[in-house]
């Protein structure tokens, strides 16, 4: 198998998760609550499972590990997915969300897609190959730390690893701030030059969130890591995330190592 | 005239605005950065400069406020606009932004629409006569906050009337929270029923902001205010705004009175 038909699959499930999404994105909503009270449509969990059914026909020894469940966990080659990253806007109408997959081996990300159905945009890597959205190439934009214009994405939600209140009021003084709720959407506008970087608190699946946006971004140019500065892989747990266009990441990490917990 | 009459002329006005809007939504923008930071393109320029003529043509003595550019700004009846809120998201290619526009007499917003260009969806309201979506009439949720699913919105941007980042803190253990980058579009959230708050700090022309809104959103069974809880005027400088779904309103100004400034 070769890192083009391993996209050419990851695409393939992209389009069936963007098709899936419209479907159900203007009805009312067959969603609930999860443990940790974020929020689960019957949507993701559709996606998730028929990633599953795909991989388990393609490719039986590979593993996959999504954010609404798991197959085949000890496999070398693992699909990383968040079947719909953003399933909060979803649920609200907005507009910002996507489909999030990664194939990674030994936990690195080596092939990763990203879909947003709403604006029919599909970004893509494969490692060392550079990245593309919708077959064109893209880059992360050149701006430092209190440029005008440089905007920072943090989602806030509840975790342990950062105070982002504290993080966010020194933040503002030098970048715009956001939370659109939905990093991969954030990782995307990074990897194409409009956003210059996104701070990922960290959740139970983090991973899932990440692996096809760090590969994504790298290949675009810039610079992912967890939030104490260190590479990380992306087939268990991660330590949150700092995404951003590369030039700026050590004047991001300088002022997050203030405030991690 | 009759309000349907104001009504039909502000959704013509949209209409156009929304196609302005798309036009240059993907390329390379002409934007520049205000005296504040904030960011304007020829976009929102050419739509407030758009109004004016069509208000001078129409009805010669009503006056336009707008975020942009003002015009007659002593009249009774005022076209209180903010041409493309939500720049910040639209210069970065999020489909986060909306056209607003309100009839305000003597400082009351007697007609509002709000138009979504990238879903094609205008929201408007007539006072007393309820409030539509694509004319289908809208109502805010019944949630408390607490409830599950509750979601305020917060803009974060230098102000001077209240320490967002506590309240934030605060807010954060008992709502969802996001920052989608335009107070407009998140209000009609709330029309619809999906988000149940929006906490506005205030800028220098938020009353532009927040005109058509406050209308929509009351007319949805919202309710809106100041900061402190007061009722204001839309023809001049406002002290934020708290948008909620009213059954929620007095539990968020108790929480918003301890950290205004």
């Amino acid at each position: 198998m070769t890192n083009q038909e391993y996209l050419d699959f990851a695409k393939s499930v992209a389009f069936y998760a963007g098709k899936t999404m419209l479907e159900h994105y203007q009805s009312h909503l067959d969603f609930h609550f999860k443990e940790d009270k974020t929020v689960v449509t019957r949507v993701d969990k559709e996606i998730n499972k028929y990633l599953i059914e795909r991989v388990k026909e393609r490719y039986k020894h590979h593993g996959v590990n999504g954010e609404e469940e798991t197959y085949n966990p000890d496999s070398e080659y693992t699909w990383v997915c968040d079947p719909l990253d953003g399933t909060g806007m979803y649920t609200n109408h907005i507009p910002v969300f996507v489909f999030s997959l990664a194939l990674v081996y030994c936990g690195e990300p080596i092939v990763g897609v990203v879909y947003n159905p709403v604006e029919d945009k599909l970004y893509s890597a494969i490692q060392n190959e550079g990245a593309y959205c919708n077959g064109e190439k893209i880059h992360v934009n050149q701006k430092r730390l209190g440029d005008l214009g440089y905007r920072t994405n943090v989602e806030i939600f509840h975790n342990t690893l950062i105070d982002e209140m504290l993080l966010i009021k020194e933040l503002k003084e030098c970048s715009k701030i956001s939370s659109i709720g939905s990093v991969a959407r954030s990782s995307m506008a990074i990897a194409t030059g409009d956003f210059s970087c996104d701070i990922f608190p960290g959740s139970k699946h983090g991973n899932c969130d990440i692996a096809a946006s760090s590969l994504i971004v790298k290949e675009a140019g810039g610079r992912v890591t967890n939030l104490y500065g260190e590479e990380q892989l992306y087939d268990k747990a991660i330590k949150g995330a700092i995404i951003t266009n590369g030039i700026s990441h050590s004047q991001v990490l300088d002022i997050v190592k203030k405030y991690t917990l």
